[in-house]
């Protein structure tokens, strides 16, 4: 026998048409860079998406076609994810803390057809302008200043669309609606290319009541850029549910945050551990008697936050909890959409003593609905669940990927029965909880992004002093992790530390992803196997 | 260019695994007949329930294959839900309301297999047993008396199979896994087949913030009984959220549901008006001084509620906001899986006075995330959302009936573009909510049940002294309406109503299907076009 039910495919277009009809007068709040801001209605924000997936049409916009974002958190960016899906495009989020270099390579890759961008980014995009030529550069008047005349007004060109008759273009589920690159251990980025389908079940999952919990009453301020994993879904769920957005546009600096949960109290924020432990640090500091700040900022009372990106500390933990915020920590990576584990208060843990609850906490969490997770050991069988043993993270599910955007799929990558290798190392505890405590794969992850060691270490290597370069994690304060690059030099040859960033700058390395520190060693320790033994490096260099 | 992402199906399976791995201590409490309670946990539930798929795959069930329950609410027919996908089969919910007649036309319709039954409803299965053969009756040893040993025993039928191994059968995310039927205007039920999609879906949403807010800290006590809908989907949400249930067996007398409540305070419920209306009212009447009851009950503090199956008026909001508890509307039909609007209380409303917040919540309310809903008016033209233009309500979306199980499709069911017409009358206002105000089918909701007007009116009129009979519902306080029979005697010859009741009782109307009362009238009113003119008897009889 068969079902009966419809085959009503799976739709953002669904989300905007319910955000427009059911939610007209909810909210969204950009900040501008002069840091005052802009309201719009769900109302507005529909129509201005409409007329921009109308406009993209009229530009000769075809299915599938990528369009790139190069923009910080504001309603444009929103209007991104809903217009260009709308006109069957794609969205292409660019990381503006990449290098030119790195962008201009993966705008190549991924053929981006236009570009939106924010006007204050234009002099970013000059430095990659000649390594991939977009067919049209439409600029986002977000400072106010005129358009300079080479461009296309992001605001004009919906002026022209608005009240346009629209309609969107048929499609299937599985059709992609966006896509973000992700830095893997060596090599170039990879493009993941989530669908309909893939995000409408990760926007449901989210939302669900023990992790994002999202009600039409909430008030969201997503700290999280939307260019790292969409912003962990959060826009398309708050979308859902009617949910009054609050973006800070480019300004995450502890104090003008502050400020702008004292103007906009949110329900719900996410950011990575990084600004959110400068966050407390500034607010705590802010109460001392004396404080120049003494009674500036207000925590918005009942706050959930969500940090996730990188392992929250307890202490981060600790520290919002004085305040009556309870952090919800996720772990993910754009290969899941990103939505894999939530570290949740479970049932179990009601009644458990305050210091079990921060311990879990602290931990990654347990798997979300329709996310398989398994933990494999070396033996290839799934790990006990003792909180001990330890074994690759390997997931499954409607909203992780199964490749990467034309790139032969990898066996080291994914398992042959089809699960993700996610590269992680850990444990799961009795209620399921996941312990990362290594990662397979050489990387350091930095305030939220990822710096790939093997990256560094080949580029050291080019130095024509350096004999052997290995490049590890140390723990930090602020950032989470920094690189440590420790340097066998040739004999009798020379190099400073200075000279080494030197040679990384002019290799397409951000400021920020150079070491932090480098050691001058002898020799880098090896495996039986004759890999460089981390570890050892590890133990030697803790921090 | 295509999406990477994996095609993964949605699977009931997928919740099942996650019970049994995530949630081992969640609580299971179910009634028994002689009113004791038993425990299981989930660990309990989801080793009996793979024991049960087991048992199913070994008695040769193949896939697809029905496998009907005739039960109340409690752990084992929680098991049915979950173990009988699980063994590939559809589980076919029996409403143990129905006429014995009605019962076995259905299960034979369907091509039940085999029947899952409580001992206590043994009685009820006798009286349609030679109307379809089953191939085994599994009786669920409800009351702890010995199985009759002509059937198969529930448990012995676990015992056998714990233990052993048990492999999922593979499925593609269509593939059917429960079946209810519905009543129609006329004629015989019909069957409404969920897939393992569709009931995905319709659980994700249903768990949903500002619908039931499911959280893995909530208890849930279902009283609307698991063979409507699927007890509107809820049980699928506990089991995917953890969360604890309390099953109320045969037992929904308001004394026994208010001791229930008391013992295992639930923080959501969930029943039909009716119901609600008898256990406010009985709580309420223990409140006064020299009540037997006096201090026997308490309603559990910040309780949320859910109230469906008929319009909930706007008087039994007030009585439960009375005491904290703020009920939630939902409506929607078997054939929607079954939530389509909730009324909630929208951030618009957040401000408003207390009078229009309890009047929008008489509503039918808001449209639920992936149903699209249009109110058609007569001129086949959406209607404004004004709250007085009235049309059909059509609903379209993933968790929605395309058709009936091996009915051609009807076009005075479904229209040309795909969408299901309701056959329910509304308007819509400017916030979206639904406000239902007739029924273009001719239907009475009695206590949450359907009762064919038509149906009693064809069998009336099979006497041989009635001329005519119409049927209207009649509004009730406890039953929300009831049938009033009017009828036109031919000339010269009389019946007496106990003599008409004698005669639909002889063909298969339960007895709670009788008409509330007979009117004896000179004609029936008829429309220009000579169909009946309800409204005219509607306004002739008010109630």
């Amino acid at each position: 026998m068969h079902a009966t039910m419809m085959n009503t495919p799976l739709s953002l277009n669904h989300l905007l048409e319910r955000a427009g009809t059911l939610f007209p007068k909810s909210e969204i709040v950009s900040r501008l860079p002069d840091k005052s801001l802009r309201h719009h209605t769900y109302g507005e924000f529909y129509q201005r998406t409409r007329a921009f997936a109308a406009a993209l049409k009229g530009l000769g916009l075809q299915k599938g076609e990528r369009v790139a974002t190069l923009c910080w958190n504001h309603h444009a960016h929103l209007e991104c994810y809903f217009g260009i899906p709308a006109a069957a495009g794609v969205m292409h989020t660019l990381n503006l803390r990449l290098s030119p270099d790195e962008l201009g390579w993966i705008a190549g890759n991924a053929k981006d057809r236009f570009l939106v961008i924010d006007d204050i980014l234009l002099p970013l995009y000059r430095q990659f302008a000649h390594l991939h030529s977009f067919e049209k550069v439409i600029v986002f008047p977000f400072s106010g200043a005129p358009v300079p005349v080479e461009f296309t007004d992001y605001e004009a060109l919906l002026a022209q669309a608005v009240g346009k008759t629209f309609t969107y273009a048929p499609h299937d589920e599985n059709d992609p609606v966006a896509m973000c690159y992700t830095s893997g251990t060596t090599g170039r980025p990879k493009g993941v290319a989530y669908s309909h389908r893939s995000t409408i079940l990760h926007t449901l999952v989210g939302c669900l009541g023990d992790f994002w919990g999202l009600k039409g009453t909430d008030s969201v301020l997503p700290v999280t850029p939307m260019f790292h994993a969409n912003c962990w879904g959060v826009p398309y769920g708050a979308v859902m549910m009617g949910v009054k957005l609050v973006f800070p546009g480019p300004h995450l600096h502890p104090d003008d945050l502050l400020d702008l949960m004292t103007l906009q109290p949110p329900s719900l924020s996410l950011g990575v551990p990084t600004i959110w432990m400068s966050l407390i640090q500034t607010y705590d500091a802010a109460q001392k008697e004396g404080s120049p700040n003494l009674g500036r900022w207000k925590l918005p009372k009942g706050m959930r936050s969500l940090v996730g990106g990188a392992a929250v500390p307890e202490t981060l933990i600790r520290a919002f909890d004085a305040h009556g915020i309870w952090l919800l920590q996720g772990w993910g990576m754009t290969e899941t959409s990103p939505l894999a584990t939530v570290s949740y208060p479970k049932s179990e843990l009601v009644d458990a003593p305050l210091d079990e609850r921060y311990r879990r906490a602290a931990l990654a969490g347990v798997p979300v609905p329709l996310v398989d997770l398994r933990v494999r050991g070396e033996d290839g069988q799934d790990q006990p669940w003792d909180g001990k043993s330890v074994g690759e993270i390997q997931v499954r599910g409607p909203f992780i990927t199964s490749s990467y955007h034309e790139v032969p799929v990898e066996p080291d990558k994914f398992t042959a029965d089809g699960w993700l290798r996610t590269g992680d190392v850990a444990s799961m505890d009795a209620l399921g909880f996941v312990k990362i405590s290594d990662r397979t794969k050489d990387l350091i992850k930095s305030g939220g992004e990822w710096i790939s060691s093997v990256d560094l270490e080949n580029a050291l290597m080019g130095h024509p002093a350096v004999a052997e370069a290995a490049v590890i994690a140390i723990p930090d304060e602020k950032w989470s992790e920094r690189p440590l690059a420790c340097v066998v030099l040739k004999a009798g040859l020379a190099a400073t530390p200075t000279e080494l960033n030197t040679l990384l700058l002019g290799k397409s390395f951000a400021k920020w992803q150079l070491p932090e520190r480098y050691e001058f060693i002898d020799a880098v320790p090896r495996t039986s196997t004759g890999k460089f033994w981390k570890m050892k490096l590890r133990e030697r260099f803790p921090g």
